[in-house]
């Protein structure tokens, strides 16, 4: 079976925390979840951590927690709903508007017309779904700095008490 | 003036390890230069530097070494022309294509239908430019994995001995 416990919102926060504090370069970028809501994801991390050879914002770094707060977002949901499927990256587009001098912050939400009942019932039909998200780097102004489009694949893996196929 | 003194690619090679061990996400990755020649480049990292959540390579840090890979090309060719050129991301896309369990092993030549001598004579010219990148992240096998298309800005920034415009 595929189902796991729901966790609350605020559980799967904690527990993304965890996981990207488990991952060796996303520990070195110090990025944390600093707040989510099921429908968004805000990550943050500290330039200090992220500086490339100009004294901003490494273009890596950027893509790196524009990626994660992405897969965070997914992640979260996912368990929030019960749901024990990875999620994997499959494509993403970057734009790089502005160097960034302040700490990384960005937010991900999910793209213009994606919606997560849809996305959810395909998951649970299919055990395979694709997830198109919207990523953005905000300065502390709060202009965009960076922008980030990305599809993510949903997948349930087989478990040893499912029926083989 | 923004011309400095030619280097070999060699000394360029080593100089870009220098920049890459300076910046503080790109050394945690632990990314070193192993090859190049001018026309491409070679860049390599450690997987348990740069492991994710499922025991394989973190897609942030394929975005990572591919830009650094892409960036490192134009920095090394311009220091070889001896050039005074700064190198930003402008975009990227990005496919993944198979997760890694090997080494990081990226390498980034310039894109089809780009060409050197152009893209340089248009620098010295306007003293910007643009740069069409495409970067691969191979397994041990030589299998691509990972795919960047990217496109970077190179400015030439005014110095106090120039003339004021």
């Amino acid at each position: 079976m595929s189902q796991l416990q729901p966790v609350s919102r605020d559980e799967a926060l904690l527990a993304l925390d965890a996981l990207l504090n488990a991952m060796p370069p996303v520990a070195a970028m110090g990025v944390r979840a600093s707040a989510g809501d099921g429908d968004f994801l805000r990550l943050q991390a500290p330039l200090a951590k992220n500086l490339n050879d100009k004294g901003c914002a490494f273009g890596g770094s950027l893509a790196g927690v524009m990626t994660l707060a992405g897969w965070g977002l997914a992640t979260c949901r996912l368990q929030a709903e019960g749901l024990a499927a990875e999620v994997y990256v499959a494509d993403s587009q970057l734009r790089y508007l502005a160097p960034l001098y302040d700490d990384l912050l960005a937010e991900a939400r999910l793209a213009d017309g994606e919606r997560w009942p849809e996305v959810l019932a395909r998951l649970r039909q299919r055990r395979r779904a694709r997830l198109s998200v919207r990523a953005l780097t905000l300065d502390r102004r709060g202009a965009v700095v960076a922008e980030l489009d990305a599809r993510f694949a949903l997948i349930i893996p087989p478990s040893p008490g499912d029926a083989p196929p």
